[in-house]
């Protein structure tokens, strides 16, 4: 059974590990803050002091961090993944970050003799653990032939969209819908709410309507009670947004509901609102609408 | 067993006129063209002349007509609904109107002794045959109460969301999300493809996501394959869309993607497009891209 | 020397019968309000008592009224304008009204034997009295000819846009670029002051710059002190904006920034603003970017 | 009196180049293609080998580029301005660039011992040889006194703004409306078209009307005839609406009508007609809207 290991341990990245240590994988891992994992070592993973040295232990490696400066810092260096990896060894990357950083990053494993594929999951914590987070994989299929295995250890589904970075293209693809329709889900709310409908009973109804998406069933009852911590902030889903609007650019796709609900994103932060769950795009409506959201 | 009365017997009309009578229930239907509604009498269904005639021999009436002009035509006059009911009668408005004329009419029933709801459905013909199409229900409580067990032979759930005409503000509020959602899949899908993913694969993707909402789901593959007949063309969804912005004009709530989403509308339109399912925004969308959508 | 008439004595209908008058004309005009128009008495004009005694005693009438409504009020009826006109009486229409509407009391005014001409105005009070305002007229050539002296008499230039109703939809194609053009100087002005630039600045470069249209420059400086009285307020403005919307639906043109802008004018009516001046946007905006706009 | 240097001899720089010569300035000029420059040598220019040799014999330098790259090629390495440049050298960099690049290149100069100014100018060639175009200077309130009077040989006006960047930031916030602007005015032009009105009598009214600036009176009879040459193209345009929109998000204001304009910018290059001027996205529109716009 090939080892593996894996770098990036917050929310989702842990889970994985989680998932895999539960399917009778070995696992070394290595997070900036060690402590965070103390839970998963309990569970049964190994410990690294770096990205090098999960490579060194490990057939197929894993990276799951935030941003493109992130994946650049924990690949390259005298302590980065690159430098502990060998021919043979498979690296997935499981961020979501520009698909022409994507490519570059797959060069540099390629470099070191390894492969890479681009996996990017599509889905929450909660699809997660229910055994239901879809995968998407980009690279080279027989690369992705040999790790299919391990991924349905993760979720239900792997799905091979084509070459290297088009994975994450795809997921930068589908999560633009994710903003949306939030928005749209927005604005049905209020014009139900300001004619007379319970806010409840709005969310009721679009929750179990042909346009229930998971993100409406999961998100729509935000707009009662915006979560603590939210799932996916405002900086992180504009950061996405912004992906697919320069990928637009670039490839000539105009994405004329894309930019008009990234600029409701850009208004919560103006807003002071930043730091909630992008669902928070409904208290941006209701304040030009004069409804009352105060949490 | 009350005595049941459908006028407007069109594709989701008569379908759900075939679930009432596999129910059990007697139904006596009314259809401007006669000859349509045969299958109907085939399967047991009593064909009147006229919608007061329909009235005249029932005690719960239905009806489900196309627009605000369909709906006065077949309520008022000499033989309309309204002249052949009579106190105690129950009317059911299953069309998607104006609120405003939704309650209007709801007076004029309540002027004849009778009671009505707005009762609009939320889903495809493809829902109803599944048994999954639900109803919001509009007007008074104990009227609804009377009425549900009716309606869950109809579909599985029946919500109850306010007074007069407030179920046919829930759709409309509902409906805008269905354009909206579709113009975004789209942005998704266009950009994939000009990246390099096929486009099945790309619908492949996003049908399976979180994005992924029953509209979606059933949508998602027209971009591959636009049906010969519109499920919902531009024309009609543009009539719900407007609807929305007029209500949300009203009620002072901005709508910015049914607003962009409705542009887009009216571009399928310019394009000589507009008898196709609303799907085809994608293919304004595409031909802004370069792409090419020849069918 | 044609006798002139004017019903609609307003902030613009009584400018123009001053200009009139201080050109020599003989004026008959009238007032829901009498009392309004004593000073235009005080300077000549003879008052009359209802819009049919306007007509009665004139060659060439004038109506500039608020709306659809009002204008139906002061030409049917008993008392109305068209009870007054007979064979030749020229109408000129100075309202903004849906080009439906202008064309069918065009043709009322033709059963009276009369002939009626569409001739909005593009400008302001401000323009007005500069002697800069500009006409547009619509309706037959010929009749157009007979009072092009009169309207040069008003303002320096009179277009002939084409037949009935042209010249109202070339003034609603006019104006949904006010508001439009106000909503990108307001993005503009926002942008450069959350730079570090001063408001006041911001607005001094925008008003001697490229994009400084006549609207710019007159309603620019609102965004540093908004006037107590509005010009043209939000629901005014909005009017004008459906009025371009809906001829869009129907003629099949997508309108993308008139939409968007629309929709910001929904908002500051739903944020309590809508009694401004529609350069309030800006306070809309501000709003959604954390800057304080408290006036 | 001080000498000048001048590098980027392109559309604009040349036409300044001249205005100072004419004005009886001394300039050393550099452009990359010397031969372009012959006509500036005819007229009295210096001609440098390299933008060193321009600072070597200056005081007084300006830059007028067309990116980012462009300028930091120009400004620095062994030939570069940068290079040549000693203690009491004033700069005047009058490209449009990203406002903290503007920063960055400042605190080069100032590396230097000299001083550096961000003046982009507002206005195209027309404006330019009319002696009307005005610029906007950011910097050092002192250095801007110094050199004001050289500004006011070139137009005008010279506004100060305030600090470094500030002066590239208000160009920014001002070009966001010329294509918003545009689109605007097309929306017009196509609703008076399509209502029966000509394209030549619509655009004839608009450039006289309300919402005429400069930009429209220039640009709008480009949808009559698109000029052979743009005077600025579509990806020179997204360029500048692009450094908007990437501001609006770090400083978090929201840019709805810019970012609506952007993505018509995108479909202009979607349907390969980037090489146009920005006045094309008529055409894109006309398209959605079923006009005919073979050029």
């Amino acid at each position: 059974m090939a080892r593996l290991g894996f770098v990036g341990l917050g929310v989702m990245g842990s889970r994985i590990v989680k998932r895999l240590l539960d399917a009778g994988h070995a696992v070394t891992g290595y997070n900036r803050t060690a402590a965070k994992a103390q839970w998963l070592v309990d569970a049964g993973m190994t410990q690294a002091a770096t990205p090098r040295a999960v490579a060194e232990s490990s057939d197929i490696t894993f990276t799951m961090v935030t941003n493109t400066a992130a994946l650049r810092h924990v690949m390259g260096g005298e302590d980065g993944l690159c430098a502990g990896m060998r021919a043979g060894t498979i690296h997935l990357d499981m961020s979501t970050v520009d698909p022409a950083v994507s490519r570059e990053v797959a060069d540099r494993v390629r470099a070191t003799g390894g492969s890479m594929l681009d996996a990017p999951v599509s889905g929450s914590v909660v699809t997660l653990e229910e055994g239901r987070l879809t995968l998407m994989v980009g690279g080279d299929y027989d690369v992705f032939k040999k790790v299919e295995p391990i991924l349905l250890d993760i979720g239900p589904k792997a799905t091979y969209v084509g070459g290297d970075g088009l994975a994450v293209t795809m997921k930068i693809a589908t999560n633009l819908s994710l903003a949306v329709q939030m928005l749209a889900f927005s604005e049905g709310v209020l014009l139900a709410e300001k004619s007379g409908i319970k806010r409840e009973v709005a969310v009721e109804v679009l929750v179990n309507s042909a346009v229930a998406s998971p993100m409406v069933k999961y998100r729509g009852p935000f707009v009662l009670r915006m979560p603590d911590e939210a799932w996916f902030n405002c900086e992180m889903m504009q950061k996405d947004m912004n992906l697919a609007l320069e990928l637009g650019q670039q490839l000539e796709v105009p994405l004329p509901s894309t930019a008009t609900a990234n600029e409701f994103l850009t208004a919560a932060r103006g807003m002071g609102l930043g730091q909630y769950d992008f669902a928070i795009v409904f208290d941006v409506l209701a304040r030009l609408s004069g409804v009352d959201t105060s949490r």
